[in-house]
């Protein structure tokens, strides 16, 4: 059976397209009342993850309100770490929180990891069959996993932080511990996700979240040599698309894994991006957040100055997740826009 | 009467120097137990902020503890908020608080700014009387400024934020009244710096610290053009530093502005930042503050190599504040790290 919106694959495979897909990260979100319907009858965040009928139905509400060109699966990053031994609780308007960290080597060797932690994440791949059951083959399914550096980063910091000085400094101080745990994380994230792509997601995005920490020499030590590896072990079996917010200063290495696609944020301007990428990589993003507070000449001109500036190779998106007080009629607005949007 | 030590100005000026001089973002503050002890005795950060001899006995304690070729005036960025009648409250582990924000024309309309804001922090103006004093000529004296951007930011959004999306939301909805809030803003920085300088500081920095936030085009539009203001309108008095954190796609257009620094962060390289610049743009920074968490040996190499990298007209300093639980010996070996370098 064949999808019925197949663009973002052709622009994945590198074929030619009459306009750039479009979708946007948190797209299942805070911007729906439908998706707020839902979590005001739960405890909490972590249920929805874990609840595969929940799942499937938060991630077709924006394909049936925005009619975008691809579904994500509705889940969170930190299902990895959990997995791996590491549970962590969602504290309202603070984010996430780990009661254990990791510290020492014997903390890493406790962990599990690879097959043995992906198998734990089954409600994970009974969310992925009950959607392409909902979804019905009306557009791709995308699934994601955290980048290693930015679990790491968790893991060892144990909730969010502005400069995750903590996590940094066990870069700086214990190295080899720092690079078993992320190998660790990379063997677990590659089980994970074939096994999401066994379940029939038809594209992975890596979330490099905090990749702007860094200082290029560390992300080229830390985070490239991970994201390689997960790259190499996916893209013969499913398209690849890494997104290392604010590490534009490793763009040319980035560009160097070879993924099929990369995402970019908005510090980054496309004509930079194609002076190392060249016009043939597929990239996505990039509009700033904010755009979408604008009026409606304004989105307008700037989704098509974005597609312009792009040109072809391009999946049309936000450069970071959209803002959950962004009204939903500008949400709109900026998906027709890219789909009125033709490359000339 | 001369400064016993006065390589920093003589760096500013475009003079030849042995080595680069070195001074700590944050030097004065939580790394050092006399700066702890000065705390525990007052009822909070704004007390210690508005206490002329306080001010004067925190910005030596670094002078004498590292031995660093410069003191930087301990104060707040927010004092210029505050003065133009926006007082906020510091709110332990949270950071800053503005009871009231700016959201309409008639709040901009209804600030206090220029020369009639400055008056108000006669405090800051007896502290560097006291400073200097106390200061007996040994190293220069910087006094520092938020960036109007920056600024901006706080006094929209209220707190601080990692999106500042509430700020920036107003760029997007109401251009005009950003640029009339900005330009309030700038003339009272530039009031506030001319009586700071008046007052006898030798250097005056001006920290952009939430510049990445946006994008390249945007801070053209809302940064550039008041920062050129304050550099036009002081740089005749006193050399001016920008620290604008995060911009690295807009260093050409720093640049251009032609203060007589420009600090930058370690997202930036060296080698990226003098493509750029040139050789003869005097650069401050940029170690990653997590350097200085390394043993004694790496932080060494680094303090080496980032003097190299940079080449002469070069200011040492990290990319950011030191954090508050660096050990004090690690921040002692990093300044006499760089104090044995030497330009071959």
């Amino acid at each position: 059976m064949a999808l019925h919106n197949d663009l973002l694959l052709r622009v994945l495979r590198g074929e030619k397209v009459e306009r750039p897909p479009i979708w946007l990260m948190r797209q299942a979100g805070r911007i729906l009342p439908e998706y707020r319907a839902v979590r005001e009858r739960l405890s909490g965040f972590i249920e929805l993850v874990q609840s595969p009928d929940l799942v499937a139905e938060v991630t077709l509400q924006p394909v049936d309100a925005l009619d975008v060109d691809a579904a994500i699966l509705f889940s969170d990053i930190l299902v990895v770490p959990e997995a791996m031994g590491l549970p962590y609780e969602m504290v309202e308007a603070r984010g996430p929180w780990f009661p254990k960290t990791i510290e020492t080597m014997a903390d890493v060797d406790s962990l599990i990891s690879g097959d043995n932690a992906a198998e734990r994440l089954g409600y994970v791949y009974d969310g992925i069959h009950k959607t392409l059951t909902a979804l019905n083959q009306r557009v791709p399914l995308i699934g994601f996993s955290g980048a290693p550096f930015t679990l790491f980063c968790y893991m060892v910091e144990g909730k969010g932080s502005k400069t995750f000085s903590k996590a940094k400094k066990m870069l700086y101080t214990r190295p080899d511990i720092a690079h078993k745990l992320l190998q660790k994380i990379t063997d677990t994230i590659i089980a994970y996700l074939r096994q999401k792509i066994k379940s029939g997601v038809n594209v992975v995005q890596i979330f490099d979240s905090w990749a702007g920490v860094l200082d290029s020499a560390s992300y080229d030590r830390f985070s490239i040599p991970y994201l390689r590896q997960i790259n190499e072990a996916l893209k013969d079996s499913c398209p690849v698309i890494l997104f290392p917010k604010g590490a534009w200063f490793s763009l040319q290495a980035l560009h160097d894994i070879g993924s099929s696609g990369l995402g970019i944020d908005w510090n980054i301007d496309a004509a930079y991006a194609r002076t190392i990428t060249g016009p043939y990589k597929v990239l996505q993003g990039n509009l700033d957040p904010c755009v979408l507070y604008a009026n409606e000449d304004t989105i307008s001109q700037e989704a098509n100055r974005m597609c312009n500036d792009f040109g072809p190779c391009h999946i049309a998106n936000l450069g970071h997740g959209v803002y959950p007080d962004t009204p939903l009629e500008n949400v709109k607005h900026f998906v027709n826009s890219v789909k009125r949007f033709r490359y000339s």
